[in-house]
């Protein structure tokens, strides 16, 4: 297997691309081509030591602020290491494709490059957290904010896929992100998408009804569907509410002398409560519905999210989502036609 | 001052709002009405010695469950202590009602009862959250699943108001929840909503432009709007996360000795870290856009909580919230004719 990484993604590149890359070489002994104006990378490659058949660099001179408008990434920087990634990918030279780069502009340049999975209306940015007892497939969280429930509906056909063969949740438990359990609770668009899931648990699909935001963690679910306008709002506001009540747990702490004694043998819970709950032990969010596997990083990934997002990566391609992503399509959405 | 207080409402009613009730009158020296049926409300109350001038029963034999459809509660049991409760304060009997029951039964009687303030075309419930500065006003979080542009700035008009004069954030700093902080970001409502407030913004209405789900918690803006169906989500998200995040630490403490051994040393820490973000300590949400104050409190609140709706609920009286709501109405809604 073969992964394009591209190398200007982020916050912090290109210096955090190259190190996951490194650390990515060091432990899985797969090719990885890192993208992106060649002599920044080489420079910045030539302070490791790794196996140097592992990673080879790819020029792409162009490069994509992570500000830069999506629409102009895409038309006037056709060189970018975003383009020549999807291109790898495209052109069957590499399997998947990772960036921790302007997440509009990746989704804009690959969706154009990789094209949409047959029957799918629109790509969508699925996140994957950790919940009481495993991981929460929670999708849309950002590509589509304004969404139809046939949307929705494959963004669950999609997510169970995910959920059932590259996360071997068997069968994944999906349903719709709601602000009450009962069928008639919601917003027209959510009151229209149980009526189409409820359609398809009739003919096996494995949806539980809805979700409330208390599920996202809960583990009552294991896909759970949204508009990207409330996963991304949801998201972010989890995101900084964790680090939020680290913070002021730690205030406490560090109020009193017998808080202070007290941190010096937390020091292991604390860092064991980090790595369950760090977002860069997982890596990265798939992004569900092109033809090709492509991972989105966090822009401010460090050199271990990276490299968990090549590991994803690999998830992602050696469990053949796309390939189960069709089967539901053509198991399922002709039960819809005439409810579509 | 009189508060009227529903004696029947939340999961552990009524032995839960009783003891509510008798805090508040030890703590605030208020007259407060207990509404429900007189025999079960007696008997509970019986157990606590107060100020028994202070409380009184008021009957009102129907019991509204915290199930029971909005509509059927509203046209069927019209003596139920949340009618009752509403009526008293459309009296003037009481200066605000505060229940912790069914959230749409109180909402639809007290919005029947109690009518919509001029101006505004819906009541918003508005959720106060801790952040790191100071209090961070999020409407709607639940009243309205499906909104308009105009709703929004009504909510920010009266979020602004609240902000203001019962909260002292002096001025307020007002955003949209969206998922980006440029003008271009978002969905229609978000967009539209932008246009509107950045015109009132001219005119001297503290809006300070959009916010992401990461500044709900950062203190960035003192008021935030957004529809009810993101907000209600988005916020039980948070509460579940919260308790998670303290869950998953507090077992990785458990695992080891020394954790165990540290964790004795910080008692004191967790227990101020609790009160620094539990939400009893602030006890519950208004329910603004009605001609007289309503506070909505958590099913599941304790008596702290009920406590403290009840200082809240004073709160929302003194600051004369209602008056400058009609002033921001007043001076901000004519700016928009043209526009909405």
């Amino acid at each position: 297997m073969a992964i394009a990484l591209d190398g200007m993604g982020g916050d912090f590149a290109p210096q955090i691309p190259v190190k996951g890359a490194v650390l990515a070489a060091q432990e899985f002994n797969e090719k990885i081509y890192l993208i992106g104006p060649e002599n920044i990378l080489k420079k910045e490659l030539e302070k490791y030591s790794y196996p140097t058949s592992l990673i080879e660099i790819v020029d792409a001179p162009d490069i994509v602020t992570m500000d830069e408008k999506p629409s102009v990434a895409l038309r006037k920087k056709k060189k970018s290491s975003i383009h020549i990634g999807a291109k790898l990918v495209k052109d069957n030279l590499a399997d998947a494709f990772v960036s921790a780069g302007n997440t509009g502009a990746v989704m804009a340049i690959c969706t154009f490059i990789l094209k949409i999975l047959p029957g799918i209306s629109r790509p969508a940015i699925t996140a994957i957290l950790p919940n009481l007892k495993h991981k929460t497939v929670l999708l849309d969280v950002g590509a589509n904010v304004d969404c139809k429930s046939r949307y929705l509906v494959e963004f669950a056909l999609m997510g169970e896929a995910y959920a059932r063969y590259a996360l071997n949740l068997n069968p994944p438990k999906v349903g719709i992100l709601n602000v009450g359990e009962e069928k008639t609770k919601g917003n027209e668009l959510t009151k229209d998408t149980y009526k189409l899931l409820e359609e398809l648990k009739k003919h096996g699909f494995p949806f539980f009804g809805n979700a409330e935001g208390r599920d996202v963690y809960s583990g009552k679910f294991d896909v759970i569907v949204c508009d990207g306008f409330v996963g991304n709002v949801a998201l972010k506001m989890s995101e900084s509410l964790a680090k939020i009540v680290l913070k002021i747990l730690k205030e406490e702490i560090q109020k009193s002398f017998l808080g202070k004694l007290g941190s010096i043998f937390l020091r292991s819970a604390f860092k064991n409560f980090k790595k369950r709950t760090d977002y860069a032990q997982w890596g990265g969010a798939p992004l569900l519905g092109l033809n090709y596997p492509v991972i989105i990083a966090h822009g401010s990934s460090n050199e271990i999210a990276i490299k968990n997002a090549i590991l994803r990566a690999k998830e992602f391609k050696s469990a053949s989502v796309n390939d189960h992503i069709l089967e539901n399509v053509e198991k399922y959405i002709p039960i819809l036609k005439e409810l579509l």
